[in-house]
């Protein structure tokens, strides 16, 4: 129980700092508004580097549903867990989500656009194409899975110099790919806040655009998979 | 004693290189003006790993009484060693404000604005509200403990490293979360620059706002007394 | 063969997320458009070290014919691995950047700016000058290979902390540097990519400038050669 | 004399690279030009942390007299070696600074403002005052030689770990205090750049305003000494 409850938790704390810096810098009202894509970036990278600290002994912390699938199919996580890894890293993005929503409850108030104050929760294209926007997510979420198995090339790291590789990995894809999908690069990163959206009664708020879901589900998926069999094809010694 | 010391120097430097960097950003006549969110986060966590490696070995570099009471109440500091703590934080945040005045007199003197002036000592919330901004400093000060006592999880961490941890959770919490109440996560980094403020000949002045001061006393002891009362909750093991 | 393979991937990565930040930051309707010179410096430090410590153990991770030919020239490298090593990282680097070019292709469509086109692909100097452009190039690749080579100066490196150097040398010589000529220093990063400008069905696409191709050849190529004859030449002990 | 030639090489590439910075930045034509002070304080505190790493072992990596001086009086380093070191750094520093103008001399001749010109070699205050200024220099240098000297303090520190905290220290100066006088801290650094922007053929140069240098003499020697005193009268166990 101890893993599902570092799931729980750790995505819990990824999400409220991951949409706390989109809120932050982006709604107005915020002391912080105008940080920009390196602030964003800088971020999303502490967000899942300090989960990835305290709980990854416990739970080896995935905060990810595509990374915790392609772990599964690696052989490197028992099958039997994944329902309650999911279901722990879904529950734990909403609930952050409702952190940042309380908040940053009147700065969305103060805020007139719909698609910032959606952007706060989950991702969108800045160029809306299907298979262009799947790529994108397939990409992003390959690097991801690859750079994290191939830690395990770097030899012997010593306890915390890996946390800061993970951090490099999460700050290269958003400022290298960020811009054409908002990296989701993780289901429930984006559809535990999309949820949020859809249930919390923010003020004036617009569509919660579940057509894009797809995107979000299935270019994460692929991604890691491909990352894991192609790191599992490489002769590695 | 030495202990003291250390927590006297430790938060006089926190102070003098964090209400620095927020002078040199946004002060009039100063050659960093408009340095933004990315450079002010970036350096509150240097102004907190810094005197943090110094001091750590003399006094565990708290410099924070909300850490300091938390680590007491979790059994990890004598009770009887918190009033000396508490005591040496304040004077050193003070006496760093009383720096940071001496240093940015000139520009000081350079700015109309009195926020802008108040601002370089203590923080103020980007919208007043008391319940909302007592939840940011609990939220902000949370993630603060919670990731310092979590730290402990990560394994053999090798001196050094541990440091750059610390500064990614400062910074983290200023990126995500500092747009709403300036995170002061921190009594002692408010209010002895607070009174500066208050006693110090500053040039046409504003009030130096004591009534925000009970939030930045309550938060930043309800999160960290919530996040080690969390931390040992969970059966890490 | 591994070796090469790891040229290949990790040349791959290296522009997917090398290009890829300059597509991010500069392409119109991207959703990071205006990130500036600190995202794309920061980007190409994490573009080397994720292949970096991926790759490290398989190929050394050169991902850069001035470098495998000066560590030839050093003894570091046997020659005939030298053909190898550059093909594999003249064909990533042109895969990088058809990848690039299938992400971005909504956004380069949307660019009216040839220059910008090109830019995402290959480096120009900022003021044409075949002299100074070429000292430009021969400066950054001598502090490349230079600090690369003197890492092994800093004694009991633990595995990953290598990596964040190396990340740092990478970001150091494209902060101080690089709006000279863009911070080529390295034949394989700037060709593969111009090719792929050349060849690409890229809409409303400028000239390929092969005039500038001898720069990124020959400045990398004097430069780390410079700096593996100087670093013999120091009685380091 | 390994240890001449390493100050030397050392303090030349400094300057390269922080001096280039400042070039790179704010020179009309420069690719970069408006990277901002985020950009310079990064980039100044890689310049200091990549020869630091190269040259740590053969010289202790000082590449300023402030902190060869201190050392000396600290009983560190022998004062015989001083002079020696001193002349290096001297040199080294005037070195850098004419690769710089070489890089750099299209965009030095492109640009207009004299003080830019001159900002591109050494410092100024932003605002005049004799005090003042050297006050800035004294509160610089004292957290960089008492934070180098706490370094210690910080355990069994791994090689490559303490460049990182030195790169640190001085990202941390420039960004909270930089804005005052450009941070000198270091007479090597400012001097040596001084003359050379003195002797150079700058086109349409300005003065090169040496009543200025008694501060970064002065500034950094007293900081420095005062570091290394309080320092050593601190009970550490």
């Amino acid at each position: 129980m101890l893993m599902y409850l570092a799931e729980f938790l750790g995505t819990m704390i990824l999400i409220l700092l991951g949409d706390g810096v989109v809120a932050n810098v982006n709604l107005d009202k915020s002391g912080m508004k105008g940080g920009g894509s390196v602030q964003v970036s800088f971020a999303w990278g502490l967000a899942v580097m300090i989960p990835g600290f305290i709980f990854g002994a416990a739970s080896g912390a995935h905060f990810n549903p595509a990374v915790t699938i392609a772990l599964a199919a690696d052989g490197s996580l028992p099958w039997d867990l994944v329902p309650g890894y999911v279901i722990a890293q879904f529950a734990g993005a909403f609930t952050g989500a409702v952190l940042v929503y309380l908040l940053f409850k009147d700065q969305l108030d103060a805020t007139e656009s719909k698609d910032t104050k959606r952007g706060v929760f989950c991702t969108s294209p800045a160029i809306p194409n299907t298979g262009r926007n799947l790529f994108s997510e397939i990409a992003g979420t390959f690097v991801l899975v690859f750079a994290i198995k191939g830690i395990g090339q770097a030899g012997n790291i010593p306890a915390g110099v890996n946390n800061l590789l993970v951090f490099g990995i999460i700050v290269s894809i958003g400022m290298s790919l960020g811009g054409l999908t908002g990296y989701a690069i993780n289901p429930a990163r984006d559809l535990g806040p999309r949820l949020a959206h859809a249930v919390l009664p923010i003020k004036d708020k617009g569509s919660s655009n579940w057509r894009y879901a797809p995107i979000v589900i299935f270019g994460p998926l692929i991604g890691a998979l491909a990352a894991v069999l192609l790191y599992s094809a490489i002769p590695w010694v």
